[in-house]
């Protein structure tokens, strides 16, 4: 899990389809995209997940679910991602056997701690600084607490909030793997200008391991 | 499917514990348990479902989720109930094998149509009258829509909405196989006895073919 991860979300795609955006930002190179539903029914839920899945199954992209193993399960997608309130880890491992991505939001140093001993294949550092998007997290683990964790866990890291082009390389930098955003897409004017910008920042910092041995 | 079918509202059970209003239901002869959360996380609902299991197993009565075929599936429960927007019938079947109890909320007749070409093993007939528990309802189908679902229907009816001891016989009389209730239990001063006299007028009533013939 290296690169940008998209996490959906339909209220701020202002108006225009979600597909449509997720498309913009495969072309652009994102890595991952997370489908978030907050309000949505079931059967909306999974008309979204089969209809993301095509557009990335063709370009080799993961498609993730937020917090409904069920949805996973029947879009056939590659995987969950846990919030502490959802499914237990094991319960889901279970369920979508062992090749399923599954992913796992840390918002404090008990959740980092507890998940060492989890086979999940990535965790969700959240969030990395305060943010509209989502109010119901723990406070900002701020880019020094990104560093710690990365010193601590065995997990890839997937850092989220308040992310952007401007301060994605110094997650990098700091010990993430991957930049997870919201708005940054979503909402952008230009989805797939936006993408490619973050994904450029994103791989350029990936791709420097004598600078990210500086700042580390 | 017959007998008193009870569905869970917590907001409804006054302060009390869920667990122990199923657990006097129980103990007064009802048939199933419909566990409904509505704003519940995943993780709340698996925990309420996992705590009611044992006293449902014990009994032989099954254990039905709302909605959700992953709660369903994490707490090896006996089956789901669906409503028109939540898993397609289908979907949930592949899910949950043969074995499962699937029932399907029919609010229209077209759902009703609709129904007769899937192996659902009840319909839930909702609502038959009008009642605050539930706001998001079609028009209410009243005894004589209930007796023209019969007629047509190849499937188990399950009726809900408005139910008490004063119209329970009535709805067995119009072709009901279950009365499903909400606070008319969850809500009761003493929920032991009023689930009692649910329970006696419903098998009184199932017991009575003469009656049944006579009113129908």
């Amino acid at each position: 899990m290296k690169g940008v991860y998209l996490v959906t979300d339909r209220p701020l795609c202002l108006g225009r389809a979600l597909t449509s955006i997720v498309a913009e930002a495969v072309r652009a190179g994102i890595a991952c995209v997370q489908l978030r539903e907050k309000t949505a029914s079931t059967r909306e839920f999974l008309d979204q997940a089969l209809a993301l899945k095509p557009i990335l199954a063709s370009a080799g992209i993961p498609l993730i679910i937020n917090d409904r193993v069920d949805i996973a399960l029947a879009a056939d997608a590659d995987g969950v991602h846990l919030g502490q309130t959802d499914m237990p880890y094991d319960t889901a491992r279970r369920m979508l056997g062992p090749d399923a991505i599954i992913g796992l939001s840390v918002e404090t140093w008990e959740d980092v701690s507890a998940a060492q001993d989890l086979d999940v294949d990535y965790l969700g550092v959240s969030p990395i600084f305060v943010t509209p998007t989502k109010t119901d997290t723990g406070s900002p683990w701020g880019l020094d607490g990104l560093a710690e964790i990365r010193a601590y866990s065995r997990h890839a890291l997937v850092a989220i909030g308040g992310l952007n082009k401007d301060n994605a390389a110094d997650i990098i930098r700091a010990g993430g793997d991957a930049v997870a955003v919201v708005s940054a897409i979503c909402s952008a004017d230009d989805p797939f200008t936006a993408a490619r910008n973050l994904v450029h920042c994103v791989e350029s910092a990936l791709d420097s391991p004598a600078d990210k041995e500086t700042h580390s």
